[in-house]
């Protein structure tokens, strides 16, 4: 091989992965605008249509073809700007013919370097990748980079993601809150809002950062957690309104019986006898007119939590546009397997710095709500993850508007000619 | 009677009614910041404690105690700083005791102003209280304040309330087709978005806003003004995701069906043969599942879209500020049984002043969504309507925040005295 200082620079790979975020694409304005800057040391940045999907058919993005200014308004723009995918690898043992073609395309495209910014699986992908490409003696270098909205990867501070959402979820229940308080003597009784996080109650979590003082919303929380008991639930909610008038509740959409099935699965048939489709809030608003008969109400955010780039935590930005720098800081000092992650170093101020962590210690654990941070009744947060978690919802960075709307960016996304026969995947 | 030069000013009474909006509050500040500058006209500003149930029941709060910063912290905060109420007055011929107590209230206290800010409703019970005040000597100036984020008022250019709940549902239409449109290759195809606004079609209108160029989300707006076709819809929806790979869909709580049934009105039981709760965009997810098999995902804002202050217009908010603000000088210029109301002078740049409006012409009419506003196909928005909703919710108006929440503010909300005895209604 040829040695740096002679072969022309070496291609990027970034692909997103997942379920994707209010600043995912913050990561991605990081990662180019990172290697933009080092083009003394790196190519061009290839970004995979809809993630992975993107290298296997070898449909890649010529990000050097987007203006500086497109690119750098990734920092504000939500969703994922090069399409993401859930799609994921077999192991190699079973199925080793979708690596195979991920080298191949890295050889076809001279790429160097693979960045990949998801969740668990992905870290673990990378991992996977990283180890064949050394073992095949193809040179690459592979970085995971944290994202996801549940906050459920170990070894970091936060996900990238996870703060904005918290902070939709905080501001949308303080805001509810009020309306529902300033009706209830004559309407609604009992508000439910249910947020994202699947099997953990970080999102959830997040909604008791709404409360300032005793009696303050959200009244109950349901954490998938703490095994859901409908009782003591009804209970709760009735004794609420009894107490200050009204109810606000944050489900988590993850909330489970004791049993382990999940409220979701609400056993609701239609008149065709289909099972009814989720939506904890509506079941549990059901469950509050049938055995209380309040006056309830209730939202489901769905996508509009995760997309929420208007109300982002600047907190977040920083940390996803830190996570895409750090990825290519740490490929250009030769680190590979790993990925760049958030470490606390204060809480007040909130201090934090950007840390390294191999992708095997990385992936495919999930890391719930500490118990310590639920309060002991199982309904609220403590002020422990009160601590831990305000400083992620703190700042605002707010998009640039244009006509009453945030102006988002399109990029151009310009795929590059294909070297390689079609894979049949 | 004494003179007004000699007597010293008569109070005010201001009561919210109905559902509160995002700005109800900025219009309570105008009332207030406006009296407080004609100290010498005007006594104290009263409050309905949760609306006109205040004036029946006596619960007066005493807004004098409330310093100038809170009460300027108004214009920012959501919900109904007061209270409101759901409770209609029944016809004075039927039972004239509440009329009649209104005015014993009013009587004690020395109020001489009503300002009623709410809908259709209470633009009539205005008019009503008005008539019989002059019929029983009771010196009374009544002025209704318009608001409400359904936008059905007439002779008003909008409704208080409207614009930001109008920008909410646009910002989120914008924001969530983003991550659809990231993910639609793997994952959801289908995602439909259920908004406010009764039987007028106004907020599912503004969903339209969302879009710049032809294929754009929302691809299907569903207005309670056209009847539901359930398979022409989901005709429409499977083009939609075979074209462009995903479909974005808007609904109105008031969607219908051509025999006027509510979308809502489901027909689905739970295990225990209750009638399930509406929720029009779960209703529509399981149509798209049963007949498509798209993968789906829905969401429904409900309180979110009209207590997010967080991103309210500015227009909107100037505008509720104004015709509190217009509601005294209203009074203060003798006039009665009037409201202020915004009227367009201009569409672009939009331009727009208050003007007033006899209360009998806005009572109890209700303002649709203008066919004109409706494309051909019955489910999107025409040129007209964008050219009339974009000025609506142009430009922000962001709240102060602390701790990475806004910083809304609690009034103290003191009692007045009573004076009379307990009221029986």
């Amino acid at each position: 091989m040829p040695s740096q200082a002679q072969a022309p620079p070496r291609n990027v790979f970034y692909a997103q992965s997942g379920g994707v975020t209010a600043v995912i694409n913050a990561t991605a304005c990081g990662v180019i605008e990172t290697a933009r800057r080092h083009a003394d040391q790196l190519g061009k940045v290839f970004a995979g249509k809809n993630g992975i999907l993107g290298a296997l058919r070898e449909e890649l993005f010529d990000t050097s073809v987007e203006t500086d200014a497109d690119i750098g308004a990734l920092r504000h723009t939500p969703g994922g700007a090069f399409g993401s995918c859930r799609h994921k690898l077999p192991p190699i043992k079973d199925d080793p013919r979708p690596y195979t073609r991920l080298i191949d395309v890295f050889r076809a495209h001279d790429i160097g370097y693979f960045f990949y910014n998801g969740g668990g699986d992905s870290q673990d992908t990378a991992n996977k990748v990283s180890a064949l490409a050394q073992q095949r003696g193809y040179p690459l270098v592979c970085i995971g980079i944290p994202k996801t909205v549940d906050n459920d990867l170990p070894c970091t501070d936060a996900c990238p993601g996870f703060g904005s959402v918290a902070k939709y979820v905080a501001v949308a229940v303080r805001e509810a809150a009020l309306d529902v308080a300033s009706m209830s003597e004559t309407s609604t009784k009992v508000f439910i809002l249910e947020v994202m996080g699947r099997h953990a109650g970080w999102i959830a979590a997040a909604g008791g950062l709404a409360g300032e003082r005793p009696g303050d919303a959200p009244h109950l929380i349901l954490f998938p957690e703490v095994p859901f008991d409908q009782a003591d639930f009804l209970r709760r909610v009735d004794a609420t309104v009894r107490r200050i008038g009204h109810c606000v509740v944050v489900a988590s959409e993850g909330a489970r019986h004791a049993d382990g099935t999940f409220l979701a699965e609400s056993g609701l048939r239609d008149a065709f006898g289909h099972a009814q489709l989720g939506g904890v809030a509506p079941r549990l608003a059901a469950m509050v007119r049938d055995a209380l008969g309040h006056k309830h109400h209730w939202a489901v955010a769905d996508y509009l939590q995760r997309s929420a780039r208007h109300i982002a935590s600047a907190t977040d930005v920083q940390q996803a546009y830190a996570v895409g720098e750090a990825a290519v800081r740490f490929a250009l000092a030769g680190q590979n397997a790993v990925a760049p992650v958030i470490v606390r170093e204060q809480d007040e101020p909130y201090r934090w710095r950007i840390g390294a962590v191999p992708l095997a210690r990385m992936a495919n654990v999930e890391r719930k709500l500490p118990r310590a941070f639920i309060s002991s009744t199982g309904y609220g947060i403590t002020a422990k993850a009160h601590r831990h978690l305000a400083p992620l919802i703190a700042g605002e960075d707010y998009p640039a508007y244009r006509n009453g709307l945030p102006d988002y960016v399109r990029l151009r996304n310009a795929l590059v000619k294909r070297r390689l026969r079609r894979y049949e995947g």
